[in-house]
């Protein structure tokens, strides 16, 4: 642990956080926590900079050097890395959380993390968690406490999980400054984050493949800035979240690419009527959505 | 004009520069506009409620009933409505144009506005004009002095324009908070608007079109909402942009639909490698763009 901010910084406090990854969500996440209820939250990284940046910036209230040394004392530990990092994690420690210890995560797909957790012990209550929050930049330098203001917090509890963790995930939520929780299965989260959050992925890296990109500068606005904005994405993760949500994915994909041939059809056609029914159609239904 | 801030409103001033049209482009035009250099800014609506909204809440420097009014003695006139409202306007005033005056218009295409322009006297300046900022609401209650602010002020000038209107709609450009003047082709201007502008709201409403969008509520995040936000669109508006930039917005659309489709692959491919490799080309192009 961080010398300074070591055992005598949680003096006082009751249960301990530890978040296990101090990328951008993790970073945030501790940044978030941080004043919740009785908590003292550690974070660690297995990156020396990035706790040292960590320590330097009060991105915790205490820096762990190893997860090892905090895990069996801690009443609620978070993993913030891509699903196979969170299931390899939860194999890792396995045998060392504390009984009783509420496990959770930030992983963009739920499935194959809920199968993971399936190995832990009956003393541990896995929830999965998924922040609906990202930006296009990551690493703990891009970190902010405020990242979730606004966006869903959505939880697939397992078979096993207790009322009291729910609540108490749904608390952190709360202090974190997420707009809601949301309680859902690994299934459905799976399926309509495909729709909701991978495939605009997909159509932001697809539209940034058009030869027109270089020349468009200048003629951008709002539309392009949104649709495009999460194409810097982050290739390792993403390569990981899209593979692991595959099927989901291209049915999306597939869905999509008739929705839009169907336009190019009625554009096409020239039949000006008919494409004027067919928008109408459409915009009724985001005013139907109505999004905030 | 309006009685309260008629005549006695323009004392002292100079120049009269003449909104068309005050709906959400030509009233935040006109509210933008306000206090630019020796002007004063007269607006007018076809529509009575428009015009006692715009007098009631200070959109003008002064509310005209009739453009035919005014026009004659504008030294600036601002066509905001559709491109096909614009040409007709165009053609209805062809001869009642102050000798010498900038005429200009905010239309979402250029080359069919420009066509409409050829037909006006030699004596009449006309620059296109397209300022790349909107909303997903229309009408003068949703326009705003800052809607503007950061966005594009592209302009197609007219083979007689002269240098000092060119330099006057920059000035005004500058006035009205955009972010720079970005002075091109018609054709350039379509070609590449069908890309960042029109291409995003068939994405839009396309995306809109798949079944999940009713039960995905909660499982939004910041790209599901940067790509949508278009969707609810102004219909008549977008039928008419569409159509008038017909062949540009189909060859982006099928470009897109085999970009979209060689992800496709990738993925039902089960290549991971490839679909890393694939990510990491969009993603550095993406960065490389670099828009802000």
């Amino acid at each position: 642990m961080n010398a300074e901010i070591g055992t005598a910084g949680i003096a006082g406090k009751e249960r301990i956080a530890l978040v296990v990854g101090l990328g951008l969500i993790g970073g945030s996440v501790a940044m978030a926590l941080r004043g919740f209820e009785e908590y003292v939250v550690i974070g660690t990284d297995k990156s020396a900079a990035v706790r040292a940046f960590a320590a330097e910036h009060g991105v915790c209230d205490a820096v762990a050097e190893r997860a090892e040394d905090v895990l069996p004392k801690a009443d609620t530990v978070i993993f913030a890395m891509s699903p196979a990092g969170i299931a390899a994690q939860l194999r890792r420690f396995r045998d060392d959380f504390k009984p009783g210890a509420l496990v959770t995560d930030v992983g963009g797909v739920k499935t194959a993390v809920m199968e993971a957790a399936e190995s832990l012990p009956d003393t541990v209550d896995f929830i999965g968690c998924h922040p609906m929050a990202g930006k296009e930049v990551s690493g703990i330098e891009n970190a902010e406490k405020a990242l979730f203001a606004g966006a869903h917090f959505i939880l697939t509890p397992g078979a096993r999980s207790t009322r009291e963790h729910i609540a108490l995930m749904e608390r952190m939520g709360k202090h974190m400054g997420f707009r809601d929780t949301v309680i859902t299965t690994p299934e459905e989260h799976d399926a309509l984050i495909a729709y909701t959050s991978q495939l605009m992925h997909i159509i932001a890296v697809a539209t940034c493949d058009d030869d027109a990109l270089f020349r468009c500068k200048g003629f951008e606005g709002g539309s392009f800035r949104g649709c495009t904005r999460v194409a810097a994405l982050d290739v390792p993760l993403w390569t990981e979240l899209f593979t692991m949500n595959r099927p989901a994915l291209c049915a999306c994909l597939r869905t999509l690419e008739s929705n839009l041939h169907a336009y190019l059809e009625v554009l096409e056609s020239g039949d000006t009527e008919a494409l004027r029914r067919k928008l109408a159609y459409s915009a009724a239904r985001k005013r139907k959505m109505d999004l905030e």
